[in-house]
Protein backbone atom coordinates (compact mmCIF):
# COMPACT_ATOMS: atom_id res chain seq x y z
CA UNK A 1 0.00 0.00 0.00
CA UNK A 2 1.01 3.55 -0.72
CA UNK A 3 1.70 5.16 2.50
CA UNK A 4 1.94 9.09 2.84
CA UNK A 5 6.01 9.05 3.32
CA UNK A 6 6.60 6.92 0.50
CA UNK A 7 4.31 9.30 -1.70
CA UNK A 8 6.21 12.22 -0.07
CA UNK A 9 9.57 10.62 -0.83
CA UNK A 10 8.63 10.19 -4.80
CA UNK A 11 7.69 13.56 -4.84
CA UNK A 12 10.38 14.90 -3.11
CA UNK A 13 12.87 12.66 -5.74
CA UNK A 14 11.16 13.44 -8.63
CA UNK A 15 11.35 17.49 -7.78
CA UNK A 16 15.24 16.94 -6.95
CA UNK A 17 15.59 15.64 -10.51
CA UNK A 18 14.04 18.07 -12.22
CA UNK A 19 15.59 20.76 -9.88
CA UNK A 20 18.81 19.28 -11.01
CA UNK A 21 18.11 19.69 -14.74
CA UNK A 22 16.56 23.28 -14.11
CA UNK A 23 12.96 21.50 -15.32
CA UNK A 24 9.52 23.24 -13.45
CA UNK A 25 7.63 20.39 -12.99
CA UNK A 26 4.19 19.37 -11.14
CA UNK A 27 4.09 15.99 -9.59
CA UNK A 28 1.48 14.32 -8.37
CA UNK A 29 0.71 10.53 -6.80
CA UNK A 30 -2.53 9.07 -6.80
CA UNK A 31 -3.05 5.53 -4.74
CA UNK A 32 -3.97 2.29 -6.25
CA UNK A 33 -7.38 3.52 -6.54
CA UNK A 34 -6.84 6.57 -8.55
CA UNK A 35 -7.25 8.88 -5.39
CA UNK A 36 -4.86 11.95 -5.11
CA UNK A 37 -2.46 11.19 -2.50
CA UNK A 38 0.40 13.87 -3.05
CA UNK A 39 0.97 16.97 -5.06
CA UNK A 40 3.35 19.38 -5.60
CA UNK A 41 4.07 22.03 -8.19
CA UNK A 42 7.34 23.56 -8.24
CA UNK A 43 8.32 27.34 -8.47
CA UNK A 44 7.24 28.56 -12.30
CA UNK A 45 5.66 25.68 -13.49
CA UNK A 46 2.90 25.99 -15.61
CA UNK A 47 -0.51 26.15 -13.79
CA UNK A 48 -1.79 24.18 -17.31
CA UNK A 49 0.19 21.03 -16.00
CA UNK A 50 -1.41 21.02 -12.52
CA UNK A 51 -4.81 19.15 -14.14
CA UNK A 52 -2.38 17.18 -16.73
CA UNK A 53 -0.06 15.68 -13.91
CA UNK A 54 -2.91 14.83 -11.98
CA UNK A 55 -4.63 13.33 -15.12
CA UNK A 56 -1.49 11.57 -15.90
CA UNK A 57 -0.86 9.67 -12.81
CA UNK A 58 -4.66 8.66 -12.91
CA UNK A 59 -4.96 7.42 -16.29
CA UNK A 60 -2.08 5.32 -15.55
CA UNK A 61 -3.55 3.77 -12.64
CA UNK A 62 -6.81 3.38 -14.51
CA UNK A 63 -5.46 1.05 -16.76
CA UNK A 64 -2.86 -0.49 -15.36
CA UNK A 65 -0.78 1.29 -18.29
CA UNK A 66 1.95 4.17 -18.85
CA UNK A 67 0.48 6.73 -20.22
CA UNK A 68 1.86 7.33 -23.62
CA UNK A 69 1.85 3.60 -24.44
CA UNK A 70 -2.64 4.06 -23.97
CA UNK A 71 -1.38 7.00 -26.66
CA UNK A 72 -0.34 4.81 -29.18
CA UNK A 73 -4.00 3.59 -29.31
CA UNK A 74 -6.14 6.49 -29.20
CA UNK A 75 -5.08 8.23 -32.47
CA UNK A 76 -7.22 8.46 -34.94
CA UNK A 77 -7.72 5.18 -36.73
CA UNK A 78 -6.43 3.54 -33.47
CA UNK A 79 -8.46 0.93 -31.23
CA UNK A 80 -8.63 3.52 -28.09
CA UNK A 81 -9.74 6.29 -30.47
CA UNK A 82 -11.42 9.34 -28.15
CA UNK A 83 -10.68 7.49 -25.05
CA UNK A 84 -9.33 10.63 -23.75
CA UNK A 85 -12.88 11.94 -23.10
CA UNK A 86 -13.72 8.93 -20.66
CA UNK A 87 -13.72 8.87 -16.85
CA UNK A 88 -13.80 13.03 -16.44
CA UNK A 89 -10.62 13.30 -18.68
CA UNK A 90 -7.95 11.16 -19.48
CA UNK A 91 -4.48 12.23 -20.68
CA UNK A 92 -2.86 9.34 -23.21
CA UNK A 93 0.78 11.53 -23.57
CA UNK A 94 3.69 10.44 -21.78
CA UNK A 95 4.46 11.21 -18.28
CA UNK A 96 2.55 9.35 -16.23
CA UNK A 97 4.06 5.70 -14.74
CA UNK A 98 3.00 3.01 -12.44
CA UNK A 99 4.14 2.72 -8.89
CA UNK A 100 4.96 -0.58 -8.54
CA UNK A 101 6.43 -2.41 -5.05
CA UNK A 102 8.65 -4.87 -4.25
CA UNK A 103 7.16 -7.79 -5.29
CA UNK A 104 5.27 -6.36 -7.89
CA UNK A 105 2.27 -4.88 -7.05
CA UNK A 106 0.70 -1.68 -8.31
CA UNK A 107 0.63 0.22 -5.69
CA UNK A 108 -0.10 3.73 -7.86
CA UNK A 109 0.89 5.71 -10.10
CA UNK A 110 2.81 9.00 -11.01
CA UNK A 111 1.61 12.47 -13.22
CA UNK A 112 4.15 14.41 -14.26
CA UNK A 113 3.85 17.48 -16.83
CA UNK A 114 5.86 20.84 -16.80
CA UNK A 115 8.16 20.60 -20.15
CA UNK A 116 9.03 18.48 -23.28
CA UNK A 117 6.46 14.90 -23.22
CA UNK A 118 10.47 13.25 -22.98
CA UNK A 119 10.83 15.26 -19.80
CA UNK A 120 8.62 14.59 -18.00
CA UNK A 121 8.40 11.07 -18.93
CA UNK A 122 11.81 10.77 -17.45
CA UNK A 123 10.94 12.40 -14.28
CA UNK A 124 8.15 10.47 -13.96
CA UNK A 125 10.38 7.77 -14.15
CA UNK A 126 12.40 8.89 -11.46
CA UNK A 127 9.48 9.36 -9.01
CA UNK A 128 8.61 5.95 -9.48
CA UNK A 129 12.20 4.31 -9.32
CA UNK A 130 12.13 5.25 -5.57
CA UNK A 131 8.93 3.39 -4.24
CA UNK B 1 4.16 35.28 -3.61
CA UNK B 2 3.75 31.77 -2.06
CA UNK B 3 6.62 29.34 -2.84
CA UNK B 4 6.98 26.09 -2.78
CA UNK B 5 8.97 25.75 0.16
CA UNK B 6 6.85 27.98 2.16
CA UNK B 7 3.50 25.75 1.02
CA UNK B 8 5.79 21.96 1.73
CA UNK B 9 6.31 23.69 5.38
CA UNK B 10 2.88 25.02 5.95
CA UNK B 11 1.37 21.21 4.94
CA UNK B 12 4.47 19.67 7.11
CA UNK B 13 3.50 22.09 10.37
CA UNK B 14 -0.59 20.77 9.45
CA UNK B 15 -0.14 17.27 9.33
CA UNK B 16 2.43 17.11 12.34
CA UNK B 17 -0.45 19.19 14.02
CA UNK B 18 -3.20 16.70 12.73
CA UNK B 19 -1.13 13.86 13.56
CA UNK B 20 -0.49 14.70 17.66
CA UNK B 21 -4.08 14.74 17.99
CA UNK B 22 -4.49 11.55 15.84
CA UNK B 23 -6.62 12.95 13.25
CA UNK B 24 -6.22 11.54 10.04
CA UNK B 25 -6.42 14.99 7.44
CA UNK B 26 -6.76 15.94 3.64
CA UNK B 27 -4.31 19.21 3.64
CA UNK B 28 -4.64 21.36 0.10
CA UNK B 29 -2.43 24.47 -0.32
CA UNK B 30 -3.13 27.03 -3.46
CA UNK B 31 -2.01 30.03 -4.33
CA UNK B 32 -2.96 33.60 -5.00
CA UNK B 33 -4.95 33.05 -8.28
CA UNK B 34 -6.62 29.43 -6.40
CA UNK B 35 -4.34 27.31 -8.57
CA UNK B 36 -3.45 24.68 -6.54
CA UNK B 37 0.26 24.29 -5.13
CA UNK B 38 0.57 21.12 -2.91
CA UNK B 39 -1.29 18.88 -1.57
CA UNK B 40 -0.86 15.52 0.89
CA UNK B 41 -4.05 12.87 1.47
CA UNK B 42 -2.82 11.52 5.34
CA UNK B 43 -2.98 7.68 5.59
CA UNK B 44 -6.50 7.07 5.96
CA UNK B 45 -7.84 10.19 5.65
CA UNK B 46 -11.21 10.15 4.05
CA UNK B 47 -10.84 10.02 -0.09
CA UNK B 48 -14.13 11.90 -0.18
CA UNK B 49 -12.43 14.71 1.47
CA UNK B 50 -9.36 15.36 -1.29
CA UNK B 51 -12.25 17.21 -3.52
CA UNK B 52 -13.37 19.07 -0.03
CA UNK B 53 -9.83 20.35 1.18
CA UNK B 54 -9.31 21.51 -2.29
CA UNK B 55 -12.25 23.99 -2.95
CA UNK B 56 -12.07 24.90 0.82
CA UNK B 57 -8.68 26.33 -0.01
CA UNK B 58 -9.55 27.55 -3.32
CA UNK B 59 -13.21 28.91 -1.99
CA UNK B 60 -10.52 30.70 1.04
CA UNK B 61 -9.00 32.47 -2.03
CA UNK B 62 -11.84 33.55 -4.40
CA UNK B 63 -13.42 35.47 -1.78
CA UNK B 64 -10.78 36.48 0.48
CA UNK B 65 -12.52 35.22 3.49
CA UNK B 66 -12.16 31.94 5.81
CA UNK B 67 -14.79 29.47 4.35
CA UNK B 68 -17.08 29.22 7.29
CA UNK B 69 -17.58 32.66 7.20
CA UNK B 70 -19.60 32.62 3.50
CA UNK B 71 -21.33 29.57 4.99
CA UNK B 72 -23.26 31.54 7.93
CA UNK B 73 -24.38 33.89 4.53
CA UNK B 74 -25.11 31.03 2.37
CA UNK B 75 -28.18 29.23 4.40
CA UNK B 76 -31.47 28.67 3.07
CA UNK B 77 -33.36 32.64 3.41
CA UNK B 78 -29.57 34.01 3.61
CA UNK B 79 -28.00 36.45 0.79
CA UNK B 80 -25.55 34.15 -0.65
CA UNK B 81 -27.52 30.90 -1.11
CA UNK B 82 -26.66 28.52 -3.57
CA UNK B 83 -23.61 29.89 -4.15
CA UNK B 84 -21.94 26.83 -3.24
CA UNK B 85 -23.05 25.52 -7.15
CA UNK B 86 -20.95 28.60 -8.83
CA UNK B 87 -17.06 28.56 -9.64
CA UNK B 88 -17.15 25.00 -10.83
CA UNK B 89 -18.32 24.18 -6.85
CA UNK B 90 -17.47 26.09 -3.62
CA UNK B 91 -17.55 24.67 0.25
CA UNK B 92 -18.51 26.99 2.56
CA UNK B 93 -18.28 24.90 5.57
CA UNK B 94 -14.78 25.39 8.06
CA UNK B 95 -11.85 24.25 7.13
CA UNK B 96 -10.62 26.76 4.52
CA UNK B 97 -8.63 29.42 5.71
CA UNK B 98 -6.53 32.43 4.50
CA UNK B 99 -2.55 32.32 3.88
CA UNK B 100 -1.28 35.61 4.90
CA UNK B 101 2.40 37.07 4.76
CA UNK B 102 4.16 39.32 7.16
CA UNK B 103 3.19 42.53 5.69
CA UNK B 104 -0.60 41.70 5.69
CA UNK B 105 -1.16 40.53 1.52
CA UNK B 106 -3.24 37.14 0.90
CA UNK B 107 -0.73 34.88 -0.88
CA UNK B 108 -2.97 32.28 -0.83
CA UNK B 109 -5.33 29.57 0.87
CA UNK B 110 -4.97 26.40 3.02
CA UNK B 111 -8.20 23.67 2.99
CA UNK B 112 -8.23 21.13 5.33
CA UNK B 113 -11.25 18.21 5.34
CA UNK B 114 -10.99 14.83 7.60
CA UNK B 115 -12.82 15.36 10.45
CA UNK B 116 -15.10 17.55 12.53
CA UNK B 117 -15.24 20.74 10.80
CA UNK B 118 -13.79 22.12 14.05
CA UNK B 119 -11.13 20.04 14.00
CA UNK B 120 -10.91 20.67 10.44
CA UNK B 121 -10.43 24.43 10.97
CA UNK B 122 -8.51 24.01 14.05
CA UNK B 123 -5.64 22.15 11.40
CA UNK B 124 -5.76 24.58 8.61
CA UNK B 125 -4.70 27.34 11.54
CA UNK B 126 -2.13 25.49 12.33
CA UNK B 127 -1.16 25.56 8.52
CA UNK B 128 -2.00 29.66 7.83
CA UNK B 129 -0.08 30.27 10.90
CA UNK B 130 3.51 28.53 9.64
CA UNK B 131 3.43 31.17 6.84
CA UNK C 1 -30.07 46.11 -29.42
CA UNK C 2 -27.84 45.92 -26.98
CA UNK C 3 -24.71 47.53 -28.48
CA UNK C 4 -20.92 47.22 -27.95
CA UNK C 5 -20.97 50.91 -27.25
CA UNK C 6 -23.72 50.90 -24.71
CA UNK C 7 -22.27 47.92 -23.07
CA UNK C 8 -19.21 49.43 -22.53
CA UNK C 9 -21.12 52.97 -21.06
CA UNK C 10 -22.83 50.76 -18.83
CA UNK C 11 -19.78 48.68 -17.24
CA UNK C 12 -18.26 52.42 -17.03
CA UNK C 13 -21.29 54.27 -15.17
CA UNK C 14 -20.92 50.97 -12.78
CA UNK C 15 -17.91 50.61 -12.20
CA UNK C 16 -17.60 54.40 -11.54
CA UNK C 17 -20.22 54.18 -8.98
CA UNK C 18 -18.80 50.96 -7.41
CA UNK C 19 -14.95 53.35 -7.34
CA UNK C 20 -16.57 56.35 -5.71
CA UNK C 21 -17.85 53.79 -2.62
CA UNK C 22 -14.81 52.56 -2.67
CA UNK C 23 -16.74 48.95 -3.59
CA UNK C 24 -14.11 46.42 -5.83
CA UNK C 25 -16.51 44.70 -8.56
CA UNK C 26 -16.96 42.39 -10.89
CA UNK C 27 -19.32 43.57 -13.65
CA UNK C 28 -20.99 41.76 -16.09
CA UNK C 29 -23.23 42.78 -19.51
CA UNK C 30 -25.11 40.45 -21.27
CA UNK C 31 -27.58 40.65 -24.61
CA UNK C 32 -30.98 39.39 -25.01
CA UNK C 33 -29.95 36.29 -25.92
CA UNK C 34 -27.90 35.98 -22.30
CA UNK C 35 -24.36 35.62 -23.90
CA UNK C 36 -21.70 37.85 -22.72
CA UNK C 37 -20.99 41.11 -24.29
CA UNK C 38 -18.76 42.88 -21.60
CA UNK C 39 -17.13 42.27 -18.57
CA UNK C 40 -14.78 43.96 -16.15
CA UNK C 41 -13.59 43.39 -12.92
CA UNK C 42 -12.07 46.10 -10.96
CA UNK C 43 -8.63 45.83 -8.81
CA UNK C 44 -9.15 43.89 -6.08
CA UNK C 45 -12.61 42.58 -6.44
CA UNK C 46 -12.72 38.66 -6.00
CA UNK C 47 -12.01 36.10 -8.12
CA UNK C 48 -14.79 34.41 -7.45
CA UNK C 49 -16.76 37.14 -8.80
CA UNK C 50 -16.25 36.63 -12.04
CA UNK C 51 -18.75 33.16 -12.46
CA UNK C 52 -21.08 35.16 -9.79
CA UNK C 53 -21.34 38.33 -11.58
CA UNK C 54 -21.83 36.52 -15.26
CA UNK C 55 -24.44 33.93 -14.08
CA UNK C 56 -26.26 37.07 -12.49
CA UNK C 57 -26.40 38.87 -15.68
CA UNK C 58 -27.42 35.51 -17.47
CA UNK C 59 -29.90 34.41 -15.01
CA UNK C 60 -31.81 37.48 -15.18
CA UNK C 61 -32.29 37.78 -19.29
CA UNK C 62 -33.21 34.18 -19.25
CA UNK C 63 -36.63 34.42 -17.04
CA UNK C 64 -36.67 38.05 -17.39
CA UNK C 65 -36.59 38.88 -13.84
CA UNK C 66 -34.27 40.25 -11.18
CA UNK C 67 -32.20 37.43 -9.61
CA UNK C 68 -33.63 38.36 -6.19
CA UNK C 69 -36.97 38.08 -7.38
CA UNK C 70 -35.69 34.47 -8.39
CA UNK C 71 -34.66 33.49 -5.36
CA UNK C 72 -37.85 34.08 -3.00
CA UNK C 73 -39.05 31.19 -5.09
CA UNK C 74 -35.76 28.96 -4.82
CA UNK C 75 -35.61 28.24 -1.11
CA UNK C 76 -36.42 25.52 0.40
CA UNK C 77 -40.39 24.61 -0.21
CA UNK C 78 -40.30 27.22 -2.76
CA UNK C 79 -42.01 26.55 -6.05
CA UNK C 80 -38.79 26.94 -7.92
CA UNK C 81 -36.84 25.10 -5.48
CA UNK C 82 -33.32 23.97 -7.06
CA UNK C 83 -33.50 25.78 -10.20
CA UNK C 84 -30.22 26.72 -9.47
CA UNK C 85 -28.98 23.89 -10.78
CA UNK C 86 -30.53 24.33 -14.15
CA UNK C 87 -28.93 26.03 -17.16
CA UNK C 88 -25.34 25.05 -16.34
CA UNK C 89 -25.71 27.31 -13.32
CA UNK C 90 -28.14 30.04 -12.21
CA UNK C 91 -27.37 32.68 -9.33
CA UNK C 92 -30.53 33.90 -8.22
CA UNK C 93 -29.39 36.24 -4.84
CA UNK C 94 -29.88 40.10 -6.01
CA UNK C 95 -27.10 41.69 -7.98
CA UNK C 96 -28.91 40.80 -11.76
CA UNK C 97 -30.99 43.15 -13.35
CA UNK C 98 -32.36 44.21 -16.63
CA UNK C 99 -31.64 46.27 -18.91
CA UNK C 100 -34.42 48.05 -20.36
CA UNK C 101 -34.36 50.17 -23.41
CA UNK C 102 -36.93 53.73 -23.88
CA UNK C 103 -39.38 51.68 -25.19
CA UNK C 104 -39.25 49.24 -22.45
CA UNK C 105 -37.85 46.05 -24.16
CA UNK C 106 -35.33 44.14 -22.61
CA UNK C 107 -32.26 44.25 -24.45
CA UNK C 108 -30.18 42.45 -21.80
CA UNK C 109 -28.41 42.10 -18.61
CA UNK C 110 -26.12 43.22 -15.88
CA UNK C 111 -24.93 41.43 -13.40
CA UNK C 112 -22.68 42.82 -10.43
CA UNK C 113 -20.78 40.84 -8.03
CA UNK C 114 -17.66 41.56 -5.08
CA UNK C 115 -19.94 42.92 -1.83
CA UNK C 116 -22.83 42.52 0.21
CA UNK C 117 -25.67 41.37 -2.21
CA UNK C 118 -27.38 45.22 -0.82
CA UNK C 119 -24.52 46.86 -2.78
CA UNK C 120 -23.98 44.37 -5.43
CA UNK C 121 -27.69 45.09 -6.24
CA UNK C 122 -27.32 48.77 -6.54
CA UNK C 123 -24.51 49.11 -8.10
CA UNK C 124 -25.94 46.95 -10.68
CA UNK C 125 -28.93 49.05 -10.76
CA UNK C 126 -26.36 51.72 -11.59
CA UNK C 127 -25.26 50.19 -14.53
CA UNK C 128 -28.87 49.34 -15.62
CA UNK C 129 -29.99 53.17 -15.17
CA UNK C 130 -27.46 54.29 -18.20
CA UNK C 131 -28.84 52.26 -20.72
CA UNK D 1 0.80 43.12 -12.46
CA UNK D 2 -2.47 43.35 -14.87
CA UNK D 3 -4.48 46.41 -13.71
CA UNK D 4 -8.39 46.98 -14.32
CA UNK D 5 -7.06 50.22 -16.72
CA UNK D 6 -4.51 48.10 -18.74
CA UNK D 7 -6.30 45.68 -19.34
CA UNK D 8 -8.99 48.19 -20.41
CA UNK D 9 -6.50 49.79 -23.03
CA UNK D 10 -5.38 46.70 -24.48
CA UNK D 11 -9.00 45.62 -25.31
CA UNK D 12 -9.82 49.01 -26.75
CA UNK D 13 -7.04 48.96 -28.85
CA UNK D 14 -7.24 45.28 -30.09
CA UNK D 15 -10.62 46.62 -30.91
CA UNK D 16 -10.07 50.07 -32.84
CA UNK D 17 -7.17 47.91 -34.85
CA UNK D 18 -10.08 45.30 -35.24
CA UNK D 19 -12.57 47.51 -36.53
CA UNK D 20 -10.17 49.53 -38.69
CA UNK D 21 -9.74 46.20 -40.44
CA UNK D 22 -13.99 45.62 -40.62
CA UNK D 23 -13.01 42.90 -38.30
CA UNK D 24 -15.63 41.88 -35.53
CA UNK D 25 -13.78 40.22 -32.76
CA UNK D 26 -14.66 38.55 -28.88
CA UNK D 27 -11.68 39.80 -26.90
CA UNK D 28 -10.69 38.66 -23.77
CA UNK D 29 -7.87 39.81 -21.39
CA UNK D 30 -6.82 37.34 -18.32
CA UNK D 31 -4.34 37.77 -15.56
CA UNK D 32 -1.54 35.68 -15.11
CA UNK D 33 -3.11 33.15 -12.83
CA UNK D 34 -5.52 32.54 -15.88
CA UNK D 35 -9.03 34.31 -14.48
CA UNK D 36 -10.47 36.80 -16.18
CA UNK D 37 -9.77 40.45 -16.48
CA UNK D 38 -11.91 42.41 -19.06
CA UNK D 39 -14.13 41.34 -22.27
CA UNK D 40 -15.58 42.91 -24.83
CA UNK D 41 -17.77 41.69 -27.62
CA UNK D 42 -17.62 43.82 -30.94
CA UNK D 43 -20.90 44.11 -32.45
CA UNK D 44 -22.01 41.33 -35.10
CA UNK D 45 -19.58 39.27 -33.89
CA UNK D 46 -20.00 35.18 -34.06
CA UNK D 47 -21.54 34.27 -30.33
CA UNK D 48 -19.42 31.00 -30.72
CA UNK D 49 -16.43 32.69 -30.47
CA UNK D 50 -17.22 34.25 -26.66
CA UNK D 51 -15.63 30.77 -24.90
CA UNK D 52 -13.26 30.64 -27.51
CA UNK D 53 -11.55 33.98 -26.77
CA UNK D 54 -11.55 33.48 -23.28
CA UNK D 55 -9.79 29.69 -23.74
CA UNK D 56 -7.54 31.37 -25.93
CA UNK D 57 -6.26 33.95 -23.35
CA UNK D 58 -6.37 31.13 -20.60
CA UNK D 59 -4.42 28.90 -22.29
CA UNK D 60 -1.49 31.03 -23.74
CA UNK D 61 -1.44 32.24 -19.84
CA UNK D 62 -1.59 28.25 -18.68
CA UNK D 63 1.43 27.34 -20.26
CA UNK D 64 3.42 30.21 -20.86
CA UNK D 65 3.07 30.30 -24.60
CA UNK D 66 0.87 31.28 -27.70
CA UNK D 67 -1.97 28.97 -28.43
CA UNK D 68 -0.55 28.27 -31.94
CA UNK D 69 2.40 26.95 -30.40
CA UNK D 70 0.57 24.61 -28.51
CA UNK D 71 -1.30 23.76 -31.35
CA UNK D 72 1.37 22.18 -33.08
CA UNK D 73 2.17 19.85 -30.82
CA UNK D 74 -1.16 18.73 -29.96
CA UNK D 75 -2.00 17.33 -33.63
CA UNK D 76 -3.14 13.52 -34.18
CA UNK D 77 0.36 11.43 -33.82
CA UNK D 78 1.92 14.90 -31.97
CA UNK D 79 3.36 14.96 -28.25
CA UNK D 80 0.51 16.71 -26.57
CA UNK D 81 -2.28 14.95 -28.57
CA UNK D 82 -5.87 15.15 -26.56
CA UNK D 83 -4.51 18.27 -24.63
CA UNK D 84 -7.62 20.47 -25.34
CA UNK D 85 -9.38 17.91 -23.17
CA UNK D 86 -7.28 18.98 -19.97
CA UNK D 87 -8.04 22.25 -17.68
CA UNK D 88 -11.68 21.99 -18.60
CA UNK D 89 -11.02 22.68 -21.84
CA UNK D 90 -8.00 24.61 -23.98
CA UNK D 91 -7.63 26.28 -27.50
CA UNK D 92 -5.18 25.53 -29.12
CA UNK D 93 -5.29 27.18 -32.42
CA UNK D 94 -3.94 30.58 -32.84
CA UNK D 95 -5.34 33.74 -31.27
CA UNK D 96 -4.21 33.55 -27.87
CA UNK D 97 -0.76 35.64 -26.86
CA UNK D 98 0.91 36.30 -23.47
CA UNK D 99 1.02 40.22 -22.09
CA UNK D 100 4.55 40.37 -21.21
CA UNK D 101 5.71 43.92 -19.29
CA UNK D 102 8.17 45.94 -19.79
CA UNK D 103 10.88 44.36 -17.40
CA UNK D 104 9.81 40.67 -18.92
CA UNK D 105 7.41 39.37 -17.10
CA UNK D 106 3.90 37.33 -17.80
CA UNK D 107 1.71 39.52 -16.14
CA UNK D 108 -1.61 37.26 -18.51
CA UNK D 109 -3.13 37.00 -21.39
CA UNK D 110 -5.17 37.78 -24.74
CA UNK D 111 -7.16 35.93 -26.39
CA UNK D 112 -8.90 37.34 -29.95
CA UNK D 113 -11.58 35.04 -32.11
CA UNK D 114 -14.06 36.06 -34.54
CA UNK D 115 -12.60 35.51 -38.06
CA UNK D 116 -9.47 33.32 -39.54
CA UNK D 117 -7.13 32.69 -37.01
CA UNK D 118 -4.12 34.84 -39.06
CA UNK D 119 -6.33 37.67 -38.52
CA UNK D 120 -7.77 36.98 -35.02
CA UNK D 121 -3.76 36.21 -34.20
CA UNK D 122 -2.76 39.84 -35.52
CA UNK D 123 -5.25 41.27 -33.50
CA UNK D 124 -4.25 39.44 -30.17
CA UNK D 125 -0.75 41.17 -31.53
CA UNK D 126 -1.82 44.50 -31.64
CA UNK D 127 -3.36 44.10 -28.03
CA UNK D 128 -0.41 42.64 -26.44
CA UNK D 129 1.36 45.56 -27.89
CA UNK D 130 0.10 47.98 -25.76
CA UNK D 131 0.26 46.57 -22.38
Amino acid sequence: MLTSECANRIISQAAMAASQRELKMNIAVVDEGGNLKTFRRMDGAWLGSIDIAIKKARTAVLFSMRTGDIGTLSQPGGSLYGIEHTNGGLVTFPGGELLIDSIGNIIGGIGVSGDAVENDMMIAKFGAASV
